[in-house]
């Protein structure tokens, strides 16, 4: 056994590529988990894999699984992206970029590989401050996860299934940003974006304006190209 | 609203055929979700298909998926599946044919179905009696799975996630075949080999012995063609 090792979910976007830099500064040798899931912003998983030859991470892994199968959601179907929405109007419910179940699918996924490794951590970048809304990124989730994981596995079954750590559950976008800024993340090689127009970011989906907020409250530049500003 | 949807995991084997009929006999509508997820014997697959088709349920998806990206099991690997095991040795710890938090990315799958059809109920066929000793089919499992779909969806933001039902879990092998044979379900369609042989299930297996012995205990005509005696 050499170093301890972790499961780093890492989609693309300026969360999970901060989860990293976490893992790495605390001493895990990570593993990295990417889903190509049908999203129509697919290129958040060269963004991820930039992140990966970047950060030196051990290990990456892309999946491919078609959430898409299912339908259910604007993000793998066809529907529009909603624009130009005002937070009031974001923090209302739960918007049609949801997808069905898809972290717990991608957790379940993690924990598959996390026994196979024999890894005790499993890091996600889940947070519950500035978020789109999404049901399986609150913190009843992930306590509830963290309890499936103790009895689904052989690992659990020894008294030794994974720890489910997400750093960031209780911190604004800003805090985020402040956080991998002090570890020098990369955020012009990450993605956030729904519904990216021609290589760059829309600058308009809920994605785009909570980063862009990030950018805005930490006071850091936000090195994202955007290809138009919010009409908000 | 017509009748009241189910999903039923169905992996082609004699324990969740006998859960689709007992959901058909309740009323459900039944929307059947398989799994090709790099299994040796994926002829019970087609199993699966056979038996969608007999029993009339309403809708089924196969969904590719490759769990043999992470290994960690005989089954999903080139390992031996083991043969000829006595009882004792297949009540010890955890067999090598275990697959890495398979039930897991199964039923996170199945809840992203549910909450798409807006599916109040999921049928999984786990046994805790005779089996083959996976963590992930104990009812300390399905109690964690449970309370993780009543967080993890936006059904169960609504206070409507959808109910896990595994009826055989503390059935007896000779109990489920005795309840499948009273709802006539056409166990020669069946598959439970881990290791077929030339279209044949090879008779020693884990799997077929706990197979064989449930219809000997059942004083039930086992109709599956066998490739060989165990030699226990």
């Amino acid at each position: 056994m050499g170093g301890k090792k972790a499961v780093v979910l890492l989609s693309g976007g300026l969360d999970s590529a901060t989860v990293l830099a976490l893992a790495k500064r605390d001493g895990y040798e990570c593993h990295c988990l990417t889903f190509a899931y049908g999203q129509r912003h697919v290129v958040e998983v060269e963004a991820a894999r930039m992140l990966v030859a970047r950060m030196n991470a051990s290990a990456h892994r892309i999946v491919d699984l078609d959430l898409s199968v299912f339908g259910g959601s604007a993000l793998t179907g066809q529907g529009d992206i909603p624009k130009d929405r005002s937070a009031a109007a974001m923090a209302e419910g739960i918007p049609v970029t949801y997808v069905p179940a898809r972290n717990t699918v991608f957790l379940a996924y993690a924990l598959a590989w996390a026994e196979v490794l024999e890894a005790h951590t499993i890091f996600i970048g889940v947070n519950s401050v500035d978020y789109s809304g999404y049901p399986d990124c609150r913190p009843e989730f992930i306590a509830a996860f963290q309890q499936l994981a103790s009895y689904a596995t052989r690992a659990g079954v020894e008294g030794r299934g994974p720890i489910l750590h997400a750093p960031l559950i209780h911190m604004s976008k800003a805090e985020i940003i402040q956080t991998g800024t002090d570890l020098h993340v990369a955020f012009e090689a990450t993605h956030s974006c729904y519904d990216p127009v021609g290589g760059l970011a829309c600058g308009r989906c809920d994605s785009c304006a909570i980063r862009r907020r990030g950018f805005q409250d930490a006071g850091i530049a936000d090195p994202t190209r955007y290809a138009a500003v919010a009409k908000t």
